[in-house]
């Protein structure tokens, strides 16, 4: 594949996704959901572009999750319509919800206080336009939420039931990214289930309704063994996966579908160095291997099939520069990479890296077919 | 003025520029360099502006220094017409040099191996366009660059010389960033001067031309002494300065003149925490300040008026969440700031940060000026 590789002619750094991967990804989560008999809403802060969205979403516009109005926003223009903003709501934002719910689109925001609750409640009011919303509980300690046993929840339920609006509970074992192996996952799975499903039940003992009840994280959603009580589970790293996820035993290293397509700049032989093009300002500043196991700097290096190199990370970077060198301990060889040899960079941390780009270099799953380009979107 | 602050009509999280503290920063570099004796060409990855670049090159359009092709055409297409490439050239990339010279373009490379020089030389005789090129010297075994002893720098020299393609020479002492305190800069700049004037003196004594000596990064131009024998100083985040400038005293933390605007989206009481909408994707995940003597976490809180509240700082961040805590060790008080709160958060590295936005939301330097915007570009 070397020699004609159309990854010749594409300037460095630049974000390079393997569609077969990212593909074969996105089947494995979906077989796993359908066996477990939920409903799949795919996290979009992850690829943040409309063709990986339409290859992620049921039938192309089925559920989907947003970090950012930004990505419900562009996600709805594309025909997608229910939509979770899953981040706390900001009062100053509901202006941009109503503007979304007045247009046709099913946007739901979630919340955790009273007073995000009584802002949500005014402003619907003012519009005559439901919000519906999910209470954000916490089952970890992560972040943001109420505990299942929080007197809040029934208030905040109330508050919402009021007017209408309550439409479930949700929560996110972030947690689960910083525990290894599945055993670990498999727990903070029936944690997830167990905070939202306490919560579901305190709500409809209190004569509340609660059709949603939300789960996710791309740990937990790979190791969930029951979810009985749950209707819905988000996840958003599966799509492309990266090395945090290889390292906390979720994925392969084989399994990354992006990587970060680069050219060697120059050598520091006496240090053991190979300088490339692809420095923070590509890879992105980071660092989520760095207390795994394996530590791989900011990435793995691999030849330009793809193919990873023996023990060669990216070891430091500058905004510009990347330095690539053994890892420490290593008993390896230091390769001989000329000036002008072209590299691919596995990412710890596909959110951060990805977000680095405007656009996907697209390797396509048919055996021969041409490079495409999809574009990317980001800010709020 | 915070009743009627502009600053709380828009959309957070976003990137505010005060420009009065811009101008500060760079009428300081400014005056220095004119004490000293020789031209200011300053960076152009900080900032990634036209606007802002009308504002630090002399007379609007003078030298600059790029740290991608991408910063280059757009300068050039703004009238920018001097600028260095300051990364060391990769050989696909020297078509698009000669298609920014063939436009008038004076854009010069950087290099330091015969490798990129035959490249370079091959790629001007093709196209019959002269590229000038400077040799890259280590000066502090940061990254690339040869020593200004090495026999590589002859070589080098011969070979572009004989195109008439060199330059001179360049180098940048990025290990300053890792040094505290006046005396530690001084002994930096001490020894750019001194590697590149060596490097300068043998390629001079060999009967080649050394017309550029160029040096620099912000900590270093702040602190040079004596630059006999250096032509021109670069420096780049001097425009905005940061928290790991000011940790290294390079400058105070009034001096910064970005911050990142966010709301408060919730808190977790019993934690001690207040969460906002401004997580790693807004802030990057540069962690810049954690092994200085003051660890900023993801930033330094301020109010919205931009004074820092004591003690206060992004303790940790998810991608669209920060979690304000109130240092380690602080005896303070966690203040009381309800959802909705509007704060701005200084940034440990200001390139990273800023690269994260699409736009700055400027607050003029005329009192009472509404607030504008001046856009931002990326990539490469």
């Amino acid at each position: 594949m070397t020699a004609n590789n159309p990854l010749l002619d594409i300037q460095t750094p630049a974000l390079v996704l393997d569609e077969r991967k990212m593909m074969r990804n996105i089947a494995r989560l979906s077989e796993r959901m359908q066996k477990l008999g939920v409903s799949l809403r795919p996290h979009m802060k992850t690829a943040k572009s409309v063709d990986v969205a339409r290859r992620q979403l049921e039938g192309g516009n089925g559920p989907a999750t947003a970090s950012t109005l930004r990505e419900a926003e562009v996600l709805f223009a594309a025909g997608v319509k229910d939509i979770l903003y899953a981040v706390g709501i900001a009062p100053m934002k509901l202006a941009r919800v109503l503007a979304l719910r007045a247009a046709g689109c099913d946007l739901k925001i979630i919340l955790d206080s009273t007073e995000q609750a009584e802002a949500a409640v005014a402003a619907a009011r003012g519009a005559q336009i439901k919000i519906p919303a999910l209470i954000e509980i916490d089952s970890d300690g992560h972040r943001g939420g109420v505990a299942p046993n929080d007197d809040a929840l029934l208030a905040i339920g109330r508050k919402l039931h009021a007017e209408g609006m309550l439409a479930g509970v949700v929560t996110h074992a972030g947690e689960s990214y910083n525990a290894a192996g599945r055993a670990a996952h498999i727990e903070f799975a029936e944690r997830e289930r167990n905070a939202v499903v306490t919560a579901a039940s305190r709500l409809r003992a209190a004569g509340l309704p609660c059709p949603v009840v939300s789960v996710g994280s791309s740990p937990t959603a790979h190791a969930a063994q029951n979810l009985d009580g749950v209707t819905e589970v988000r996840a958003g790293v599966y799509v492309f996966f990266d090395l945090v996820m290889a390292g906390i035993g979720v994925c392969d290293v084989d399994d990354i579908a992006i990587s970060v397509l680069t050219s060697v700049i120059g050598h520091q032989r006496e240090r053991g160095w190979i300088l490339i093009d692809a420095g923070w300002m590509a890879m992105s500043r980071d660092r989520g291997t760095a207390n795994q196991a394996v530590d791989q700097g900011y990435g793995l290096v691999c030849d330009i099939d793809g193919k990873s190199i023996p023990d060669l990370i990216v070891a430091s970077a500058n905004q510009e520069h990347g330095i690539v060198a053994l890892r420490a301990g290593s008993s390896g060889k230091l390769p001989e990479l000329p000036v002008g040899t072209r590299l691919r960079i596995l990412p710890n941390h596909a959110c951060a890296t990805a977000a680095q780009f405007d656009r996907y270099h697209v390797v396509p799953q048919a055996q021969g077919a041409a490079m495409i380009q999809w574009s990317r979107f980001s800010g709020w």
